[in-house]
């Protein structure tokens, strides 16, 4: 590995506190992915990925900042990557999984907040994520109480935008659903100095939906009996799509899946013959959180799909790419984004068909809801949708937890028990 | 008092379990409010109103369903009086402040959410609430995500109609808002079978500013050093105005604010010389919830104002009476509305400035910031507010805490330092 010490130093980071995080990620991923059997080749480009998360790609963003470029952090799936592509910046997901960065989130944060919340503005806070340091503005939006506060504090570190997602899916909601991005373009241009053209946006629409196409494919995969890729490789692999070179990635991930297709045609398969199979659904994992697919896959059951924001609700409906002008493009993004179900929208019933179509999709013999600790929406969401699972004769169990390891034996007791009532 | 159980009974109430409601409410309040020395002869008036609380003011509500009349039910200060009673139905504002509900609202919420909305939520699953009983219809809004997703629970028990509120305060939001205005309007218009003419509804707003004068009145009498009332006995009136008929309540309190100059004027006073002032600010303390004031008030001082739902947020600012067609009166309600300074919006600066010129005409020595457990956006806009109060030269004191007593001693322990480190 490459010594990229003197880049992190220049995006002013804590060199010492972020040498402890280096040395915490290569054990955790060691134990959780490497120790897996049968792992397909192409998984060798994510292991790279990985092993280089703070460091080619950090030189990559450094690189294009070099050439007068900008970089833009992002926290949700509702905020559109086409428009910072079209403005030729990079986009980054910031959303944070780890354990590491809650103490210095909970200086300026309260305790029983989402532990997302509090990594991400700790991961600022702490100047230990490059990708945080690299950015040049971070778009938040209105999607939860904790996010919407959130903004307010980190904005006195880093530029912050924010857009105001609507709570609703009304006509009259999708029209200013499309007026926050006409905003967000405005904003986009100012920052870098770049005009957003139709023709620029258009191709930024193509890109992304063939970034959502070879996901696609990737989960099309995970609907065979016989598994060709673990539930913890297909959700490393989503969280690395947030980061990545769209291109790179596009390309990798669609020569990974012809090696799924192939394994799938001979029969090669990770899992064990009758292992159970789970669809996961509540609120986003973001890397290095693998914790729940970790407890499920080392208790014999396979994680099939994922119904959060690192999973389908991430590339599921592509832009429309009839058309051409910025209004019918603008209009085109604010219908596919919007679609996505959310449980910030009231109400919210199409989640619930989402996660019953997904149940049968998969061929799922159970959910497992998982929610981050002190989410309320995700949390409070639940109650309807264990009505609809149990009326649609779907087994289900919720977990709400944190980043800690505290409930790790607690949590892998009810999956375990959960398991075998689904046998 | 009178025997209400038939109409109880008639309201689908769970009589037994309302008994044994009807018996904590009367030692709560006696032991908070009846032991006060020197209170204002117009206090009778609330004791009273407290007296019959399930009884009385139900009779009424009952007497106008009758007579075909609508009762609407409202959780926030957001939602507009005006269309309500221009509509010819009495609105009522549910909030609930009584550990009594706690254990019903957790059958169907997450224990980890806000004690107000788990209340107010098992007063209708319990059925022991007369004021939630009597609603044909309940008015949520999109103000935080714990009610957000309550109301989608709540739809299940009674018909939930839910304004999206916007999370910012740009001129579009101001236009956004009163079109939720007016699809209120026509809601109600349906509900109630009544045409919101443009006289009834300007009627209406100069029956909500003479409310909000009234309380403005009140408010004004505890700037004086002479504190003729306690923050106890001002507390209860402004809990009080949220379902007391407008015209008596304002009769009332206009009455009582006849007593309580002549007192100021005479130097009749009810707290001790040299008593510290306290400024309360946070979220709402829906009746029975005295909790916090009776902790200052019995640690030797006095709450002179609350910068809450409950408090100056309910009526500061009055509504424009100048427009008088609908379009103009509905924009001069949107105006008011949105100009409430509540922590779910993004940014909330003006809320500081509120905080601190608050504290500044209240003469108060110090801010006690009170935020209900796990609301996150009181919770986190703290770190912001202490940051201004701070450079303002203000003492400030977090407090978060639910309905429950256990953390009664804790919470006296530390307002009683608080108090000496002002002194």
């Amino acid at each position: 590995m490459a010594d990229y010490r003197e880049l992190w130093q220049k995006l002013g980071m804590d060199l010492e506190k972020h040498d402890v995080l280096c040395e915490v990620l290569p054990q955790l991923y060691g134990g959780i992915y490497l120790n897996q059997e049968n792992r397909p080749e192409g998984m060798n480009y994510y292991n790279f990925v990985v092993a280089e998360v703070h460091g080619l790609r950090i030189k990559e963003l450094d690189d294009h900042k070099q050439q007068g470029g900008k970089v833009v952090g992002t926290f949700c799936v509702f905020v559109p990557d086409e428009l910072i592509l079209a403005a030729g910046a990079i986009g980054v997901g910031l959303c944070a999984g780890s354990q590491f960065w809650i103490e210095d989130g909970e200086k300026v944060l309260p305790r029983n907040i989402c532990p997302l919340v509090k990594a991400f503005t700790g991961a600022k806070l702490s100047g230990t994520c490059p990708y945080f340091q690299s950015c040049d503005m971070i778009i938040g939006e209105t999607t939860c109480d904790a996010k919407k506060k959130a903004w307010e504090i980190l904005d006195d570190y880093v530029d912050t935008y924010v857009m105001d997602l609507p709570q609703m899916k009304r006509e009259k909601d999708y029209k200013k659903w499309a007026e926050e991005i006409y905003d967000l373009k405005d904003k986009l241009e100012k920052l870098t100095g770049n005009v957003i053209t139709e023709e620029k946006l258009h191709d930024a629409i193509k890109l992304c939906n063939r970034k959502r196409m070879a996901l696609q494919r990737l989960y099309n995969a995970r609907k065979a009996l016989d598994l060709p890729i673990s539930g913890k490789d297909a959700l490393l692999i989503s969280q690395i799509a947030f980061y990545d070179n769209p291109e790179r990635f596009i390309e990798m991930t669609n020569a990974l899946c012809d090696e799924l297709e192939d394994r799938i045609k001979k029969g090669i398969a990770v899992n064990k013959k009758g292992s159970k199979r789970i669809l996961i659904s509540g609120t986003p994992m973001a890397v290095p959180n693998w914790k729940i697919h970790h407890i499920i896959e080392t208790s014999g059951a396979m994680v099939v799909a994922e119904e959060t924001c690192t999973g389908t609700r991430y590339f599921e409906n592509l832009v429309d790419e009839t058309p051409t002008t910025m209004d019918g493009m603008v209009k085109a993004l604010a219908d596919r984004y919007l679609k996505i179900n959310c449980a910030c929208f009231t109400p919210n019933k199409g989640r619930e068909e989402d996660i019953i179509r997904l149940a049968k999709e998969y061929k799922a013999d159970g959910v497992i809801y998982n929610s981050l600790q002190f989410c309320h929406t995700y949390n409070i969401e639940y109650a309807n949708v264990e009505k609809a699972l149990k009326e649609a004769g779907i087994p289900v169990l919720f977990i709400e937890s944190d980043y800690s390891n505290d409930d790790v034996g607690q949590i892998q007791t009810r999956v375990e028990a959960f398991l075998e009532m689904i046998g």
